[in-house]
């Protein structure tokens, strides 16, 4: 699998999700839970007491995030240049939040200046960005931005789903104060949780919230009881297995190191990237914007998009996403995320598109 | 695992789970979702184009019924005899529903003559109960209440979660038009979906919504371009893993046949019983609302009641459940659910509680 996701799972991992069942309100399940809570904390390099893996794939964290943060009438600004931006903008909608956004060209990152001048503009309760939009390849100037909102009583509210285990994310040095991601990128398990972390002024506005969350099983005030404390009171059951699986999938990057983790990715990409150009593609986001884990590829002229990727699928078993939005049939993205970003990989994709392009 | 869920897993789905993930675009796992939908279908035992199983825990399930079918100010009957029909009460008052409820003693069914008076005296859009309620083990009359909605325009909400695979569950046949289940309970697949199924009289009432679903991640109207028709539209990465377990438990289900997964279930339950009362000990509900798969025992007067829950965890490897609510310490529940309904685990309880109750 070397698309925009879910990417390939190491055999602990799989060994991981297939082990025995036991209750989640078990006291050898809760001593995992709090070590899964742990290890993402150190992932997610934080020290935000409310981290934990939400029940659901990706989109669940941003809805976690969104619903928990949301009241109806708050004004929220989005930033966007790829489809998750615009998913954020419609989702934040329908809680009934008022949303501003300001648009990118999808390709191109975020521009710090053009948020200043709107922040100067308007108090927001929420900024909203993505920092790797798997749509397009880009990463997002997440740091920057969190410095125009470091004194504010904004709260900061970033989408790591594909950034996080592939390239650094430091929530507390970065200012953020809620933060998603899932566990099929970077992280090399397969969808099915998660990870979210509120820091504390994001719990101060959970907790000041004027109504219910309205959403009973996203509900973070409630299902922070059965991830803190002695009482661990039952919320919904976990998903047991995944959190398994999650567990061993943490140990593996935290055990290969964070920085060694980055670096590999880096380096693959740069391969990958030298051997597309060799074969004459172009890429399409500038060189300073590029994701390592998620690189997309400008379709040649004359070439059938589609049908290289059933060729690659069909005669080689090797995965790569399509193009969405505006980009559909323009880009291919080729991930090299978590588990998959390994040299070998990078040979394959690279000898399996040469021979198809050269029919 | 004896208790009200998560039940023992067949080594099969063990398997399953842990095999390798394709992606959730792959054709080949198109066919496979293709399958479940029509395993679930069967078990359901429904027609109803959407069936599909929602991407989280059975609340997630409960979750997505109402979010889908509540507008604010929607008028909504919910029959409430424990904790799942109490919280069904929490979450459709978030969605905006003016809610009125129809409470009935814990421990006894939801009784169809007062529910007759109350739609005498209003239409309500739509009507909720619990088939099983898993926090007293009482079997409510579904079937009965149905009759009562046939004739109208009412759309009849049903909680299977613990009822599923264990005893009948007759959608089309009850007349149920929208209803979820869970995966870690009759159908003994580790927690982490929800099965749904909604009936054209419930697919009308979505499609006729004057506003958007208010919760993205459940929106059945963008995920069933994902699980039905050509396109296959991607919506949210699917927990791939998680299907392959359920593809497997279902297909055991299947194999042995409803009819007889029902009779062990109530096998194994009356040997249950008997050897409980052998005991000494006494049922909290009445024979004939009792359900199979959640034996609700009254804790004796001066046992104490997590005393006995630690040591039979501790000694002999048991979970079984404490009692919720109002029932808290007066109660254990024991459950048969799915692959745990064996002769040699009704031996094994029985066992460890007369050791346990004998000190």
């Amino acid at each position: 699998m070397m698309g925009p996701g879910p990417s390939n799972v190491p055999d602990e991992v799989y060994a991981a999700l297939g082990t025995k069942t036991i209750g989640h309100l078990d006291p050898y399940f809760i001593t995992i839970m709090d070590e899964i809570k742990a290890q993402l904390q150190k992932l997610i390099k934080t020290s935000a007491k409310l981290t934990l893996p939400a029940s659901g794939t990706g989109s669940a964290g941003m809805e976690t995030c969104f619903v928990n943060l949301i009241e109806p009438g708050d004004d929220i600004l989005i930033l966007i240049n790829g489809v998750f931006g615009m998913r954020m903008q419609d989702l934040a909608t329908r809680l009934g939040a008022n949303v501003d956004t300001l648009e990118f060209e999808w390709g191109t990152p975020v521009i710090v200046d053009a948020v200043k001048k709107k922040l100067d503009a308007k108090t927001y309760k929420i900024v909203a960005v993505v920092h790797a939009e798997t749509s397009t390849g880009v990463r997002n100037p997440v740091a920057e931005i969190g410095a125009l909102l470091a004194a504010t009583d904004t709260i900061y509210l970033v989408d790591t789903v594909t950034s996080l285990g592939g390239i650094d994310v430091n929530m507390d040095g970065w200012g953020i104060d809620s933060l998603y991601s899932g566990t099929q990128k970077c992280l090399s398990c397969p969808p099915g949780l998660a990870p979210v972390a509120f820091s504390e002024k994001a719990v101060a506005a959970l907790k000041g919230r004027k109504t219910k969350v309205p959403n009973w099983y996203l509900d973070l005030t409630m299902i922070i009881k059965y991830w803190e404390g002695h009482t661990r009171a039952y919320h919904h059951t976990a998903p047991v297995n995944m959190l398994y699986g999650l567990y061993q999938a943490l140990d593996l990057i935290l055990a290969e190191g964070l920085d060694n983790a980055f670096e590999r990715h880096l380096e693959n990409h740069r391969a990958l990237v030298a051997g597309l150009e060799d074969l004459g593609l172009q890429m399409l986001v500038a060189e300073k914007y590029r994701l390592p884990m998620l690189n997309a590829v400008k379709v040649p002229d004359g070439v059938d998009e589609a049908g290289v990727r059933t060729a690659l699928r069909m005669e080689h078993k090797i995965e790569i996403g399509a193009g969405l939005g505006p980009l559909a049939g323009k880009i291919w993205r080729i991930g090299l995320m978590g588990h998959t970003a390994r040299p070998e990989n990078v040979r394959r994709v690279l000898a399996a598109l040469k021979t198809t392009l050269a029919r």
